[in-house]
């Protein structure tokens, strides 16, 4: 099946098909099935309409090609799918310490789901409620000069204290960003290719553990997964797709960062670079992106400003300078209305349609408390009238 | 009389006062009288109407104390303009090896006049036809480091295949600037803040030289002008105003070279930054004007893309790899009508309107007559249709 056959299917017609998560998880676990097999089931459900998928453990390897699989990949789900084998996948996840998180999920992030092609599961370890701070990524070379590295690490810790920062754990560029980000409240997100039990590159294990401890770590590939080329460009997509915009540290030219650069691009996210000498090798793939309408970035700063109507703002009370993740709470008293809203929140981020019907509150006076939340900077507004807690 | 006393007379309006270029320079050359003094005269004379300074050699002292001017002023501009002072100007100019353009004549820098303080006189040395080339200012840090002088020479040369590089003759960039330009067909301008007959700083002797041979050396400033501080912001002005953009290619907080960059931002031209180290003191003011819109350039071509629509097309045929400024003409066969346009071209640049006049061709004609002098690149069009030749 060729990549130009990737549709997307929207989040609401998905769960009309009446899929569970299970059965997702269990499809995206399913050797042989990928994203773009998985796309399809879905698009095939949609079109059959409501429920169309709500019985697919009863499906026979004939149902499962008629949507177009092959019948390897049929008898394979139709084995994956029985009730002992979801069982079986459920305990794996447990005992390896890893959380699973589907598109069908509310919890799932607000920005990977505008992606063309957003991943079906992610597994994590960690703080979960990092992916929906605003974000920005910071890639670059794995074979970083000491100035790159320097300035990495300055420029994340001073953008993760007002945004979460992204990257993807390998050597140079991306250990100093995640390094930097951990100083600062808002933390960061390391995205791996392989599976989130597994560190990768091992030289990182100090630096996976602590991730795993005040950060985040989060992969599409389900346990096991043999690590191969193919997968640090997906990989890359999500790192662009969790963040506002992603910032080029210093990038050969054909630097694998500069995939993650194109993808940004692509998903009309902002790309900013870091200036370096026009004479070095290791700057050079990422200063061409200035001729592609790239953002210079001296410190965070000019991240801050590029996103000032997106960005909470800033306040010095929730921003501790060195430490953790944690203490970003300002205690300041709430209105019983305002309390109730703010534990519809404390659930899952809302949009203004789910809290009207859950609050039964009038769409004015929802509105005036809701108002009330984000001046105490208890809330923020995601784009689209999503609100999550602070 | 305070700066914001100064305004902008017209070429035409200055010229139908009836003053004339030996009064001009006579009045520039006056102890005392300043170009807000010859700025105030001017717009008297304007005021006053035609002719109205056609005979201010017979001026009495009052007459130019009704102007406004004081009466040290006014004595010192009586005894200057008398017939044998203007003959002794006249002659130390021609005992310096000085030439003069005045704002009243034709050959003055068409983008000079567009700026809002335009010099009423310059001096020179060497190839005047340059200042009617598309030009870029290079400017920076007289304490160059070896990466700033290097990237300067490197990116001079690559812009003077296709435009004048205009610099300051500094120590630093300006004379990495100069260097790499001399080497390319378009060759490159000096302004001094000083008199053209002295160089400043002595150290760049041998640069003076070569650059009064091949060059142009361009000043403000009379013969025996007494170096001060307040003349380098004026002279940076020059650079700017000669110049489509200005290219900072290092230069710290507070540097000289930001004022030419402000100059160029104020004048609406346009202001580029040569990427450097963000941890160098040495590049970070540089750096901080991509907060104010600076276009990074990594070499010439995106300079000349920035004028993609300004610069006359590049001709392999005009490039001569290394050497003198001089050969830049390609040999092509021109009809007699052609010829005799080229011919007025020659001694000045001409507006459309000038040649109708000077050539008595129909204004259809003629229109097809330049048309296929720019297709043979014999001539040049300039902003408001004044041609000249190539």
């Amino acid at each position: 099946m060729s990549e130009d056959k990737v549709k997307i299917v929207t989040r609401s017609e998905a769960l009309l098909t009446g899929i569970t998560r299970e059965v997702l998880i269990g499809l995206h676990e399913t050797e042989g099935v990928g994203r773009i097999s998985i796309a399809t089931i879905l698009m095939y459900g949609a079109m059959k309409g409501q429920g169309s998928l709500k019985h697919v453990s009863d499906f026979l390897a004939g149902d499962w090609r008629d949507m177009g699989l092959n019948q390897k990949q049929a008898a394979a789900i139709v084995a994956n799918l029985r009730p002992e084998a979801i069982i079986r996948m459920e305990r794996r996840h447990e005992e390896r310490g890893m959380q699973v998180v589907t598109y069908l999920d509310e919890q799932y992030p607000e920005l990977l789901v505008q992606i063309a092609d957003p991943p079906w599961v992610l597994y994590y370890k960690g703080n979960w409620e990092l992916v929906h701070n605003p974000a920005i990524a910071i890639v670059g070379t794995r074979l970083a000069t000491g100035y790159g590295r320097k300035v990495t690490e300055d420029i994340a810790a001073g953008c993760a204290k007002r945004m979460t920062v992204v990257s993807g754990l390998a050597k140079g560029i991306d250990t100093a960003a995640h390094s930097g980000a951990l100083r600062a409240p808002y933390g960061t997100i390391a995205v791996l290719a392989g599976g989130v039990d597994v560190c990768y590159p091992p030289e990182n294990k100090a630096l996976y553990h602590e991730l795993a401890a005040k950060g985040l770590i989060l992969s599409e590939s389900p346990p096991d997964t043999t690590l191969r080329p193919g997968l640090f460009p997906l990989r890359n997509r999500i790192i662009a797709g969790l963040s506002y915009g992603v910032i080029v540290a210093e990038a050969a030219q054909r630097s694998g960062a500069l995939i993650t650069a194109d993808l940004a691009l692509g998903y009309n996210r902002d790309v900013f670079i870091v200036p370096g000498q026009i004479t070095s090798p290791r700057s050079i793939g990422a200063l061409e992106y200035f001729r592609k309408g790239a953002i210079p970035v001296l410190d965070e700063t000019d991240i801050f400003q590029s996103y000032v109507y997106r960005l909470p703002e800033a306040s010095t009370a929730l921003i501790k300078e060195e430490g953790s993740v944690e203490p970003r709470l300002i205690p300041t008293p709430l209105t019983p209305d305002e309390a109730k809203i703010y534990d519809f929140l404390l659930d899952n981020p809302c949009s203004l349609d789910e809290l009207t019907i859950q609050s039964g509150m009038t769409f004015g006076h929802l509105h005036s408390v809701l108002l009330s939340l984000l001046l105490k900077r208890r809330i923020h507004q995601q784009p689209g009238s999503v609100y999550n807690v602070l």
